[in-house]
């Protein structure tokens, strides 16, 4: 590759890039381990992020791993993918879906996407591609659609989620943002950040709101039946039609990246073979640890939960600054944390809420339990004098 | 998700993108499958795009197979990637590249990435990103970068590569074509879909242009030592130094989905294990598959090689259509092969080269014979009488 010398010209694009970048959790979340005291001879602990992989409590079913391994050496499925994804993938997703649902959906109702950040990304590309357009998102919320939003010019709105409500959808602020420019809303449920699950009664009030302003709800359901409160899941299709906007999808995913076709053979496989107890265990893990995390959190006077979390992987919690000394905000006790504690807490702005922490509970419980007492011991030092 | 009474609105939308969309080689692809006879007792035979993972003579290695199992057993590589993709996978690419290159590469040169596509969307994004850019890409090329420029509303200015001259760069028409808003020009090297290997010494040249022209060189090197003419592959980077636009990729990239990690995992070992016999083996059936197909061509009074493929899995092959009585142009053509010998041959016109055929050879051998042989027969059948 050449050197150009146009290279100062991209500050402006640099800018506009870095801007969508930082918006993300990971931007955050670097920025904080970059705080972390090398010297420090405690293990970090990452409440920051929702990756359980790394503890064997959470390790994923050996069926899945055999159904990997039976894709990769059938030698089936070395070849290109078709853009929306191959058939017995789709096929199987859609019976799998299916079973919750009053209609069945067909395999041409699914689209094998590279995880959610590439379904995020066609969504929102699709959306912006309409001059003018506005979307509406939660706030808190989760941050990748606001940078790709940002990235694609695209208009976004806020409508809040009411942490006095247990994290509901004001569907009057929806109603007041919305006009002849907005084409669709977010909602991500079970909830990420807040850990709440939506009821039926709430979720067909949103439909409703959704069918009288004519636009879609773009419902993110990656941790569909995570729920570990009293609340079952209720998936958002419960309510809903088909949307018109297949054409463009497909259009998108004719020109973006396919899913690895043996990842997607071992597809029906996973679905058809993983049994209930897995699912079992792991949920049970995570509400062991939603309950340490709830019940310590509550042991800190200058943090108030609204919520215990019945669903997903974190919980927002609110600082109350005016009871310690030198904090000034949530970044700052963030860093803060991290540099003397080897903890890390994604501070609410991320998210939407200034002021606010996102706390991850799925994490093995021991390693909760020490992060959450660094957390206490951290708070205690920075406490206000009486 | 809730049926909106916007559908109509998204007209533009989907033509816009459904325009982007219809250029790529799927996408033309797709329309000629249509086009099969479903009551043809035949196999079909598909010259038109280049996924030789079909037949075992192109077969991955298994020692391949068994890097991504042992990665994937490993349970080492369960969890999220950075965005840049993982250090083991990054070092294992650059010291691979190195070995070809005057300077080592470092880990931080290299970004892993969902495959071409996944690539060539992030360039073109983060090119397209300053107002007012373009980008010169080869006729013919790959259409991808076409489509992905469409999307992104990035100006193209098209310099042919020259069949006379075993498709060279007409470098007198990149350096007309070049303004003050110019980024970039792509070359693909070896060269898709014409089959050519460009040499040391004209490589040379198109860095030395780019360099008075002050803009880079993006150089597509997926084949890059897929070769079995006389000439070596030579990567661009021998006459380059780090472009500096890296920051913006990052943060593309940081919004943008990441590659399995566990496939990321495997990298180090697949290239450190993979040995010499297997790729000299898969270059001799191409190689041999390459012969067939320049030879059977030769046989046929309407088509015209200019160059014997040297490289990369294709041949560009031009029509003369005042020997065909009923065939009106390329399209036309390929339509009515499909219908009448189940054989897709990809329409020049999808890669730049109206009235030309992109022909893909990396087909088993016998294969490939047989669907050249009914070409020679469709082409009889239509020769205008003397």
């Amino acid at each position: 590759m050449e050197k150009g010398r146009k290279g100062g010209d991209y500050r402006e694009t640099a800018e506009q890039l870095n801007a969508a970048a930082a918006m993300t959790v990971r931007g955050v979340v670097e920025a904080l381990m970059e705080k972390l005291d090398k010297e420090e001879s405690r293990c970090m602990i990452h409440l920051g992020q929702g990756d359980p992989s790394a503890f064997p409590c959470f390790r994923t079913t050996p069926l899945a791993e055999d159904a990997m391994v039976d894709a990769l050496r059938s030698a089936k499925f070395n070849c290109y993918s078709s853009s929306v994804g191959i058939l017995p993938a789709r096929r199987a997703i859609a019976e799998y879906l299916s079973s919750d649902l009053p209609e069945e959906l067909s395999p041409d109702d699914v689209y094998v996407t590279v995880g959610c950040t590439q379904a995020i990304e066609i969504i929102i590309s699709v959306i912006a591609a309409r001059p003018g357009a506005n979307i509406l998102l939660p706030k808190p919320g989760y941050p990748m659609y606001e940078a790709r939003a940002a990235f694609s010019k695209l208009e976004v709105r806020h409508f809040d989620l009411l942490p006095e409500k247990g994290w509901e959808v004001d569907l009057d602020a929806v109603e007041a943002l919305a006009d002849e420019n907005t084409v669709a809303m977010v909602i991500v449920s079970p909830g990420n950040p807040c850990g709440n699950v939506f009821t039926h009664q709430h979720l067909k009030k949103v439909a409703e709101t959704a069918r009288k302003l004519g636009i879609f709800v773009i419902a993110d359901e990656v941790y569909d039946h995570l729920v570990f409160g009293n609340k079952p899941f209720v998936p958002m299709a419960k309510f809903g039609s088909i949307v018109p906007i297949v054409d463009s999808i497909k259009s998108y995913i004719n020109i973006s990246s396919d899913v690895a076709t043996f990842t997607q053979g071992a597809i029906p496989q996973i679905l058809e073979k993983t049994n209930e107890d897995f699912f079992c265990n792991i949920i049970n893990t995570l509400k062991r640890s939603a309950e340490i995390c709830y019940s310590k959190i509550k042991e800190i006077p200058c943090m108030d939960c609204p919520q215990k979390p019945e669903g997903s992987m974190s919980v927002m919690v609110k600082l109350n600054l005016s009871l310690l000394q030198d904090i000034s905000d949530d970044m700052d006790f963030c860093l803060k944390l991290a540099e003397e504690e080897s903890v890390i807490v994604l501070p609410g702005f991320a998210v939407g809420l200034k002021n606010w922490l996102r706390i991850t509970f799925a994490v093995e419980p021991a390693s909760l339990g020490e992060g959450l007492n660094r957390i206490i011991d951290f708070c205690k030092r920075h406490a206000k004098q009486k």
